[in-house]
């Protein structure tokens, strides 16, 4: 094997552009990886569009058949980042040419089409990773690791929530992660789905959930463009309306495998917050909370610290013994959210150099899947699901 | 009426302390209230016990037995702070002896109970009120004043916790918080009751709950000697052990009659988190967040800032134009949880010269307990529990 | 001598107030201290004013002459909050009388002034005490431990910020604390005094200084009624306008005999901060950080923490381990301002019990004096100036 | 004039690399730019390191005689971020050649050098900027529009804090940091610099000056091999001393042109302080802080908010009202340090591109070496030192 992995990536909105960022700081952060990538395809349906992205984000060519990509012998991985409801067809097919793959979270829009992907991956014998890249924030990397080493003791309490506020205003347009038929779900699926995984890597297996989730604004303005996240708005007075068909909010209570008792909230109604995901983990030696809005910072606290100097500290993980940290800057120096990316690429290089499975791989969409639609099955039937039903 | 209102109080402890510093305070911080109390007769059954609190705490005389405490006619308002599964009783004998009456919550061990309680006091024409301290802290008084005014706009979520840490040693001994016969319930109904009582406040009336629970230490050594909050440990190594009756932890969903969703978690197992008392409230034009730890403090989000400088506030609520400010100190400097209970006591007095039920009353704390309950079935029966079934 | 001091009060407004609160909460939360106050006379001019203020704090007897105060035998202790230039008249006639003296800072309107009331009170034999309340916060306290214990090792920064806004609105009228012959000095005296001494308490002496200080709003409406802090402004449009001779901010830099840098800043006119009372000390082994306005937490740092977890602790110092706290509430909930003055009178009873100094005592309030005027002196010759040389 | 500028950088330690980040990321995120940087030639001295460099940063070529390097044709622009003391001869030798220069921080060792290379630059008429990254913080640019729009009114206060702890073990070796030929100065200079850098910015001239500086830990022993800001120590215990020959610490006060009082402290002796750089401004309208610890983040107060909601406003400095922000992710997600670099390369080019000098360029240089060197005099003579007389 060459010391390049030759990539394909379809889509190149928000995703696309912080992958394209993770696959350019790749060989100067980390210039000893044991493999770097190769930005060869960029793929898209709008011709101009892609073309466009190709040459700012650096990629060596532009198509806009992903069909054709994906059968291609100079790509070795498809790197898939377009709307959820394309993620199967395209997984099945790079899957069936032997392709590598990286697709972004959620994997499916469904439990069962993304067991079916899982298995297209195991079949063809390709490497697989999946997008939970909130992993590889350096601090979260400091709490797994007090928590794999018992630092924490046993664990009784995970707490989390993902709030934004970005579609508070009734006036926001119907963008796709609006509608079931492309984004699945809405918060639940977007935002909660981070949260699932952090709770897993984290805490351990769920057992079993209950939730709740509401559209707290039910009807919205038709968007007339979409770029990325948000949208031209439709400026006209009596513009046409549609019907929002996710949620705006979802909660569940969990009880963990081992335990632990959990609580979730996936909101884009939360008004003040751009962007916070945060969580916190109580054990019985200590605890640990995380805000990814300061996400260069993990707070710790241990129950063994002595008497009268006890407290939550404010650790900035940028010091060297901080995982990826001495690649970037002297400590005291943040790094910014897009770097989280760059280790999760260096992750997925470094296993499939390795021949190992990248983590988190596509079992762990599975099972983030199988929380989300036991949560979704949960709230239809008004009663507590456990995970193996599922 | 006299501009004085003669105090019987029942109970020593923790509360009693309370209760004892805020009659204390009244005449000194609030000299116009309309009526101040007179620390007139303080009960306790440990006669020694009891005698050294009324020399402490400023009582003009103490007594062993509550049966002629609340009969006697030098007394104009009987105020129960002894263990919860004491509250019923005395508050029932008090009423018949048509005696004003201050009750620490939980009002009752049950929601029959409490309607019995409510009932007594209503049908004595009495003057009847539940200590739900926190809503008195300034903070949560200005938090309340937004949301009544419509600065917060439509309430779409409403999250809340109540955190402690002090038994999570599992040799901490088996007091008498930690048995149900005595408590009722644990850190349920100890800590979420407060929260729920917030939330009312706050956000309004309770639709349908589900929730779940956990005893994380399912034995404890036998206390001794109890105390207050605490006991002396049993310091021998073979020390007898007992059944911990009650939840260590209580997590629920809620979703509110105005239509907001709610979540609560009340927990005694959170390392690092000696009484975290905190909530948030999301609304469509703001948001506001509290935590008792810096309980002078209110964060507060308006969406209709300018753009550029939108951010949570943090307001000291110690400006004059903050309720009950201008009797304590100049703006800046803080004041402690106990004037929670000045104030409590200050509404008490003023309700009852002007002739009015003081807020909150019986009806909260049936409200409560209705909520308390619930959630208690919603665990039991593993399914959503309606508050209009309760 | 009986387990009760009898304390003569000249004074009833802020302080007058906060100390009175401090005498009556003595005996409630601190029933084992050796000597318990007997609130006997307060004394103010303003007959109506002083009446009023006996009945609402409780003192037994209110009179209009401190004159006639100092003399009664029965009083054994004048408590001096008078403002600032009647200090060593009182002090120096009440010492005459053999009275013991606490005196609210600043000691006197000059370094002079300060050594004629400590010989004054050196020559009487009396017990002493200045008002540097802020010392008896828990967290200054646990502050002085790390200190003391070598925890924070040599120090090598202090630096320290009293900021507050009350009067940065020009029209806030010209009340006393803006006028040189009444205060002696104005941001610099009141505010910088507190973080002098604090310097004093957790570093050590001063070894010399150079400042620098502003008056940046120079005239003011003439105050027509004054009370306390603040006084009813004139509101007629062409009030009379009054010169401020003190300073709105002095600022100085400092090097203590330890070998220690210091930093210090005294405002009025920092918006935003009511009354930021802070400061942080670097040593080679550790930090830590307060700030008055979360005055229940220190930070505190320590270099020798664990690679990894290293990081700023928030202690909230209302462990039992904590000084003070086990007199108050369970851990978590904290106190506010007023509780520094309960500290305060009880190391001045325990002191005058035990036959000892209090701690501080007029030779700090001198010590201070000299580097206050050191400063001031600094700023007027605009040169360095030791503290050797006062 | 072509769309590409051709880089020629001197140096590829911690500034090179990051410089190197800054014109790798701007094609892709500001690809609207005017003007492209092209990664034409590295320099360095040690051949092996400087080929590795290039090849790490993606540079085209590698060389090792900057000499050679200004010469060339193929190059527009000479960025200088070698050690301190070369800055002086290749600037002047880059300008004679006529090409444009960037200039990383402090411009020279010493006034009278920055301000020849001020006047070679304008004589040879390139363009020229300096290195003061911290200004092309969002959140500092937020700052600064506040400012100048009127926002905070007259400024009163400025203080600034630069708090590091990276030398604070005494066995830390002398890098060349701690070398006064090499360095010019210690914390003063690499940290002070940056403070004085600010206070221009956001506040305007300075007036006059007073300052202190210590070096606390006098010896150290000698780096037996150095690469960046650290350096292999010395292993033996035995290992030869030298002389630390900067300052640890230095402190001063100052007055602004427009009469605000500054506070200044640079320090490598903050244990704790990973890399806290951080101000405070207060006008008369309100006041903004900044932590760099915290960069996305801009604490801002106004005066005018309604009361009852006053207080310090946490500004996300990610919103699309935020300068720079569109080019990153949206709103609540947060960028590092090196994005500093990439606005600041970004103004470069724009400035070269409209034919107008950068902002700061070396005037500002010049200006800040004249504060730097004020201090220093105003530490030898021990008096107040006015920036005019430099």
């Amino acid at each position: 094997m060459s010391n390049r992995l030759r990539i394909g990536m379809v889509g190149y909105k928000f995703m696309g552009k912080a992958h394209s960022n993770a696959y350019r700081s790749l060989p100067m952060f980390f210039p000893d990886a044991p493999l770097q990538p190769e930005m060869s395809v960029i793929c898209g349906r709008n011709e101009q569009g892609v073309q466009a992205a190709a040459r700012q984000f650096g990629w060596s060519e532009s198509v806009t058949n992903w069909r054709d990509l994906v059968k291609r012998s100079d790509i070795d991985l498809v790197d898939i980042n377009a709307p959820s409801n394309a993620h199967k067809e395209i997984v099945i097919e790079a899957a069936l040419h032997g392709k590598h793959l990286f697709c972004e979270k959620p994997l499916a829009l469904s439990l069962a089409d993304s067991r079916d992907m899982l298995q297209a991956a195991e079949k063809a014998g390709v490497n697989h990773m999946i997008g939970f890249n909130y992993r590889f924030s350096p601090a979260v990397q400091l709490a797994k690791q007090l928590v794999e080493s018992g630092r924490l003791g046993k664990i009784y309490h995970f707490r989390a929530f993902f709030l934004q506020d970005w579609i508070m205003d009734p006036s926001f347009p119907l963008v796709w992660r609006l509608q079931k038929e492309v984004a699945g779900s809405g918060s639940h699926g977007d935002l909660g789905a981070h949260l699932i995984d952090l709770a897993r890597f984290l805490v351990g297996e769920f057992h079993e959930v209950i939730g709740m989730s509401e559209t707290f604004i039910k009807q919205r303005p038709l968007a007339t463009e979409m770029s990325g996240l948000s949208s031209k708005r439709s400026t006209e007075a009596n513009a046409p309306m549609g019907e929002v068909t996710v949620d705006d909010a979802t909660l569940f209570l969990a009880r963990f495998a081992g335990g632990a008792l959990g609580s979730f909230e996936a909101t884009r109604f939360a008004a003040g917050h751009r962007s916070t995901n945060s969580f916190e983990i109580n054990g019985s030696l200590g605890s640990v909370r995380f805000d990814f809005e300061r996400m260069n910072e993990l707070e710790v606290y241990f129950t063994q610290d002595e008497e009268g100097v006890q407290g939550f500290r404010r650790v900035l993980a940028t010091d060297p013994a901080h995982k990826y940290s001495e690649a970037w800057w002297p400590a005291g120096h943040t790094i910014g959210f897009e770097h989280t990316f760059t280790h999760e690429m260096l992750e997925m290089l470094s296993a499939i150099s390795e021949g190992r499975q990248p983590s988190p791989n596509f079992h762990d969409g599975v099972a983030c899947q199988a929380v989300l639609e036991a949560v979704e099955r949960s709230i239809k039937e008004r009663r507590w699901v456990s995970i193996e039903e599922m």
